[in-house]
């Protein structure tokens, strides 16, 4: 994935300062100026103002990277990777969002992963609010025309608007639709639950070309038929996740604002994307993390659990 | 199952007022006072007095009321449902228990709960703690005979007395048994678990008439297979279900008073319920939710959920 | 205050039906379309866009009334008065807010407001966040031209803007002295602590009229006399109270958005509340409660409290 | 006080056992079975179904007990006392109270408390609801006549019935003054604040022969003051201190059933209690702690150290 | 296993003193004083100065002590025991272990379990962090020379040293290796999962003799398949089960100092374990169990509930 | 203090990056690594090995960062200072601490302490437990020779050993004295209270060259009259001011190890620390925050507090 020849600079290390110390980025990695360029970068958008019940995913970014000093990171046996010896990741620090104009903050985002793709290999995005899909989406499509996009969340995020508002954490993926961001060939939605707004809200979200691995179709299926599933739809177009922390069960996953009961556990997740091992991955995000209603950072934990596990997978698909 | 012509009041949309305000009702439904006649009340029983362990379950009702802001409800693809519209749901408030007399607050919610079946068509009782499922079997037998009782507990709460006490959380089912209250043909507990009081205490059961579905049977059995089992066993005969919290394991609901691990997750009970699908179903109760224990709303929230689960199953079974 | 003849509609008593259970009106007192009149309404304004640090006082105005089901409010003894047997008092519910525009939602509390003042005899309002002190105080000029601005809080909220924006929790004050909402010479800033953006904060805010009393005057003047400086500011002009509930130390109200340590104890605002018994007050607001934050409801039980002694005075005041 | 030549057992030492470790007996006190006779015995009462709002106490004696670990008790210099070398003081365990009936229960610690008086110099309670006054007062009754009791407090718990019954822990005072066991020359109550359920709730109080200091007299008299006032009305009449964990404010003391903001802070209440040294104490009670709302402890840890202080008084009480 | 004639002391009784109540021993039993012998010593070993990441692990003992309180225990249906009836089981307090000194805590915690386990039947430990298998597998090698070590764990724990120390919670193992503490044809890993420190540390865990069930094994294989692979991996060697919380999923236990996603549900471990039924077990801990991140004492009562089967399994295992 | 010309360069504006967002440094100030030299330097020290009884203060400096973004700190009124303008403050990270080895960390600590200030003009320190102090003195000591200690602290920390160990968080004082790192002359401790180990400690620790101003005695004297008590006691030595969070009542801070109920408000502690504007002080430290143990961010909002005061008294007394 890179010519550089020098070898990637490498987080802090765990026998050296102890993980609750030392520097504050993700998996305590450099941050992007002492780098110059990297493979992959992790970028935080600490922007909440789309959420539509419980706020707070704006403290979402700090918390994962306090999390991720937890992760032991060298040799990932599950991809058979060093991740971080194999690519040259780095923190990319937040991207200021203005809390009180959704327009304002979406474009801020916009330019700010538009101008990083144009300096790094790739972004793995920390929010936020799912309402940052869409200027993530737009970036990606500069670069990669039109994705796969694959949506791992217990609720669609396809409505229309949301009193009145066009861009709100419900909504982004049918802008990215409207805006034809996503390949929609190659799109789905991976874990949703529960009752909906409305009868026609699967119609509409077929119309928009995804198909929907519903979370009870877990109960019979492994984890890795679900991937296999996602492989045969994703196919050989770039890949771009969206993983909203709220696909997880509330007992996984409290810290976050629209939890659904009856979800995925963190196991059968990271395994789901274990079994992507290969595809060709070309960025992601995870978001929805609000900290205020977590407990013994278990929330944050699953997240930066599954940005790491990102890296690792960008990483495969790039072999 | 109504012949009211006029479409129910609907609950307060959530595109109009947002889900964390308005109306303190379950699932903003209006209040039975708004609407004269009701195919189904959700009635509140505030009451903890039988409670062994911790206490608490008297703050049950508002906790789960509040959860259930969160619910959608317009459409439900698992039964192919618009509940509020298809039936009139309302919200019965609290029954008034006496905290410092378990006999008056027995007859207290049987005269409730009496009175308000001759003016709905079926309750669905939000607890307090499991002591209250007395009164309620008698309401339910005076309208329909014998029941079909499917209880999902940890626990059998069929033990005799507790410090002398005949009503308490653990001795409804034997005294319900004793009283003749649910068909003994049709009766079963699911999700029972954990070491035993005494090793009669499972003999006993079975002479009050109950089959047994142990928890660590989901270990080989799907949500599907047990729920088979409970409609192989439940038949024609009417059913009321009766849903202690801590059916689930601690890890989806904390916020009880007699915690056991090793239990179900809340898709595994979620599925049995609606696995059950089409089955005549006269009334339940959710008991044990004890909010001072629970973390970011999970097991309130569980409990919501499967309130609209129960309604769901009304609606279907009275097709 | 009211020449109705009829006696108050009370709260449900807590001997009938325990304080955990009924009604989730503000201290069970009856909703205003029970009453039809009331001399004081009880508003929620559930919104918190304008939020600059830890959103969530959207859930304010629950959780304020789920914490008044516990106070005792048949006797006063601080001022002598049965309130509720004085006054009809009634909960107005929420009003409806959009989260996703600041415009919008200022407009619809002032609409909301302006109308209820038109049928009510005063309004004391539930946040939210302090954005809403603007389209209140517009309200309550249209009924009684430029009152005395008396705003408990640790920030002085006249900033000008905050990312562009004219209307957030940190300005309402600046805008309302640009509509020359208040009256400048009787108004004034109490609880004032902490250091500042610039140091040019404090000039701006005198040049919009404003006294303050600094929160470190606390540690040599008792709440008394605080209290005689506020009613000497105040005079005889119409008095509305704006309570950040963050005046209170980070102790007494860690459920709150921007907290500041070195702040008031509950005592002393309370007693400082208590020694305007007598003042002609006409309206007020309680703000900035973030229950995520809060633990065994202490913020939003202060809040409670501190909202019936506003009903206490607005009652003395109108003697 | 003591006759006794042996020197006292002494509580494990923290220098050999480190304090988060060893006995779970108050203090790490020897079990009452250990020491054949004690000056003083410690004696866990877990009973809370007199509560009318948050329930839990019944973990009080545990949680107290926890909290006391953290405790350093060789020397105390605001008495001058060594407190467990100069008195045998031991743990007494728990008495066992039927949670479902609460006469049972007030039978079951009157014949424990009676007996344990017969055994040993005097008690120290740890509750429980205030429910167990009526009880510890009876047994104190017994053996030295009517008592003076002072009472801190925020609420008067002198009411008649609530719900009907007699002895709930808001009616301890009156059914205690029905049956003369206090002195009603030399009681009062201390800490008492808020609003009441009735203007007659005072008069009545003082009809029992209660003096009240108001908790807001504070915000002027200091502690020091305060005491000064308690040994003026007490005199030489034995004194019995009851003291409920809610007289403080609830950000000292958030783990209790029935918070009332604007109390006294833990150091004023210590500060009280110190100046009543040398005051001839006989027995004392710490009530309504209730763990399940507490945070790190700071609820229990206060209770802890008031039983601690109350050591002290009854030691320099007997010199 | 024994031969004394006396029925064993049983535990307080739940239908005499109410669980919340009385001694707090672990399961309320006899103090190890109160029983002279005993065949299963449950042992506290507050020591977490091995710790890497989150401590805390010293404050275990208690609170798994507190959480087996609501342990029902008369009789265990998974294995057909009265364990308490069939065994004399007792709980032998905790060893004084020093916090500052790791090496001395070690010489502590060896000579305290050698000098016990010359006068009980066996041992079951309650930690404190996993430092402390080193000496209690000494100890057990002591009795029963190289014993079976089955281990579970999200981490392999046999780093050979962190910051210099070769005494950690990371690399028990390592040592008891190289001590010839375990018989390694018999040895195995259950559990484990995650990123590694380093490619070489599977392979050299291998070296040391383990075998390794992974925790995503789970994901296709019961419990029953689990636990019939660690029967034939033990053989006839006797056994002995360490067992760190952490196997667990963060939901199931966040109570803990280096959590790991994507783990075992507690129902899962519980009938891994009770597939061992009939095994020869000799001994075994929990440990790393910290109270200050539990929510609910979920962790604690898992703990507690696993020492509980431990004893069961001891039973069946000595038949 | 400095002859830069250079104007400093400031934090990240707030009005640019939302405070949420942006560096993770104290007051998202630049690192030392940015700046080339610095004024004041705050320097996290995450060791907590030397604890007694609850531990966590290794996570103290993350935390304290991470509450340090909510302050505002362009001007600051009670000193007439805009600190970040008139000094270069900077970020120096953290000193890696060698978890298992109280002597190598504190070696440790005390080469990066010494190396620091030989390129900075002094250090704020950020704890970790009290035992970093000796270290940090031994620095101060190297540069200023004996210093005023000036300590506060609920308890004396001049104890002699502990379990045997002569470096913990209870003893750095007696280790202090003994090499004459202060000057006894000029030193006191503030907030001292509550029983304590030994009759002994206090005259032992009077020989060490201390005085004591106890908490109690703020019950009549004002933060004014004490900041002028230390003032006397401290003359023109250059004073280091160590600052366990402890000193504050458990309600203003429950994030620390051994909490003492009575204690200091944060408005007292702070008013005392602004009273001694103009005193020349040269360097200090804020220890013993334990954040599993805080609520809402209240204890490490209150020591970013602390901290950032500390930056004015310094500035204030180098003018």
């Amino acid at each position: 994935m890179t010519e550089k020849k020098a070898p990637p600079i490498q987080p802090m290390s765990g026998s050296i300062v102890p993980r609750y110390a030392g520097p504050s980025t993700f998996c305590r990695l450099p941050e992007l100026r002492d780098v110059g360029y990297c493979d992959v970068a992790v970028l935080g958008i600490p922007f909440d103002s789309g959420t539509s019940y419980r706020p707070g995913a704006r403290f979402g970014p700090q918390a994962i990277r306090q999390a991720s000093r937890h992760l032991r990171y060298n040799f990932h046996p599950a991809y058979g990777t060093e991740p971080f010896r194999e690519l040259q990741v780095a923190d990319a620090g937040d991207v200021p969002c203005n809390p009180y104009s959704i327009s304002e903050a979406i474009e801020q985002i916009e330019a700010a992963a538009s101008e990083l793709l144009s300096n790094v290999g790739t972004l793995i995005s920390l929010g936020g609010d799912h309402t940052i899909a869409v200027p993530l989406l737009r970036a990606m499509h500069q670069r990669h025309g039109p994705v796969a996009l694959v949506h791992f969340d217990a609720h669609l995020d396809t409505w229309d608007t949301y009193f009145g508002a066009p861009y709100t954490h419900g909504t982004p993926f049918r802008r990215a639709a409207e805006e034809g961001l996503f390949d929609d060939q190659a799109s789905m939605h991976v874990g949703i639950r529960g009752p909906l707004y409305s009868s026609e809200d699967l119609a509409q979200d077929a119309e928009l070309g995804f198909k929907v691995i519903h979370c009870d179709e877990l109960n019979e299926q492994g984890p890795d038929h679900v991937a296999a599933r996602i492989r045969d739809r994703v196919g050989d177009v770039p890949l771009y996740l969206s993983i909203d922390i709220d696909v997880l069960d509330p007992a996984h996953a409290p810290g976050t604002g629209t939890p659904e009961v009856a979800g995925l556990s963190s196991r059968e997740l990271i395994n789901i994307l274990r079994g992507l091992k290969g595809i060709r991955m070309v960025g992601g995000d995870i978001v929805e993390v609000a900290p205020a209603y977590d407990h013994a950072e278990i929330t944050s934990l699953a997240a930066a659990t599954i940005a790491f596990e990102l890296v690792n997978l960008i990483l495969c698909g790039s072999k």
